[in-house]
């Protein structure tokens, strides 16, 4: 059986949870509690992160590392693009919330809010969690913009950059931290992405000391 | 003519730098003061990060998503490794440096002592150098140790995750911050990769204010 070491909460793990879905492999999913780092868990995993894949006898780690190995094993359906430069498009919006959007936002919102209490590290910093709340509008306007002219983010295709941007915006959207009336293309867009089979699993997580909002895993928020 | 966005010593630039050279494509190389954000400039990337590059009438973005597209566009020689599985092992590597290593180690020595200068931030932290200079001495431990297994760090072929590690390795070498003598494997291993053609022109770098220590360019350090 294939195994998943997660935490529900975690963009990065939400994403392979996503991919995994869509391609309809089956996966057994395990809390690790990465942040008490037990030695198991580090060899498994020297960078001492989540998600970590168990699948044919291989032991994979680095969410993007993993998609693109399940993009290569399972083509089908595809989650890339055919063309190379529209595969640089999407790559480039992966990293762009991955890295961008989750040091300015994510890291700001849900790490403050959320990993801090569940790891014991105290109180949420306000002036995180401001720049934070101030930092996703200007990421609104530019999912956008890029979606008025696109009917996803990185083409007319559905992509990873869509999966990996929706994982973020998911796990804002659980602690209540994403204003959907700010642009009708980006609540329609995650309207889209959140009514399908693969989101199920990911709509029915419940984080102990956070009660999920009803509009959470309404589809007609 | 194709062109390249970029600072002498960022190790995202130095890495495409280095695939463009191995794979003989010519480029011509732009100094781009980011931290300065002009208007041109977030045009041709509006997460405001070089490298940039402009090839083939695309304008590219995102280090990572750059080498894919070179290695999808230009396969010779090959920087990636032929199976699925070796090709998740080397991404998990260019991840470990380009994320975890630059968090622990490449951000507290070099960001500390020399973007800061160059961008007028004010001193170094000696809180921040002090554990980039304990954090690298792991770092160099691991890799002598994935080095007795395998002749490069993903496996027995030299790919990406050589040339990213290098990237990163040789920004701190430009300010001494590395020891060469801690480890003889990795010792072993930049000099090979150091002595390539490709390193040439980042052997050749002169950042103004932090002159050049004469151990830098040697092949015989």
């Amino acid at each position: 059986m294939n195994r998943l070491y997660h935490i529900p909460l975690s963009p990065y793990c939400r994403k392979v949870r996503l991919v995994l879905a869509e391609k309809k492999v089956e996966v057994e999913l395990v809390e690790e509690r990465y942040w008490e780092q037990s030695a198991d868990f580090l060899q498994r995993n020297p960078a001492g992160k989540v998600p970590i894949l168990k699948i044919d006898s291989q032991t994979l780690s680095e969410s993007q590392a993993i998609c693109e190995y399940l993009e290569e094993v399972l083509p089908d359906p595809a989650l890339f693009p055919k063309k190379p430069e529209d595969r640089a498009e999407m790559r480039r919006l992966v990293f762009w919330f991955d890295d961008k959007f989750h040091q300015e936002v994510t890291s700001k919102l849900l790490y403050e809010r959320v990993n801090k209490k569940i790891m014991g590290q105290g109180y949420p910093e306000s002036r995180n969690v401001k720049l934070g709340a101030q930092k996703i509008k200007y990421h609104i306007d530019y999912m956008g913009w890029l979606l008025d002219q696109r009917r996803w983010l990185a083409g007319d295709q559905m992509t990873l950059a869509d999966f990996t941007a929706a994982a973020h915006f998911s796990c804002l959207d659980y602690i209540r931290d994403v204003d959907w009336n700010r642009n009708a293309n980006v609540k329609d867009w995650y309207a889209k992405i959140k009514s399908r089979p693969a989101f199920r699993s990911i709509l029915a997580d419940q984080v102990p000391g956070f009660p999920q909002p009803p509009h959470y895993s309404d589809l007609d928020f």
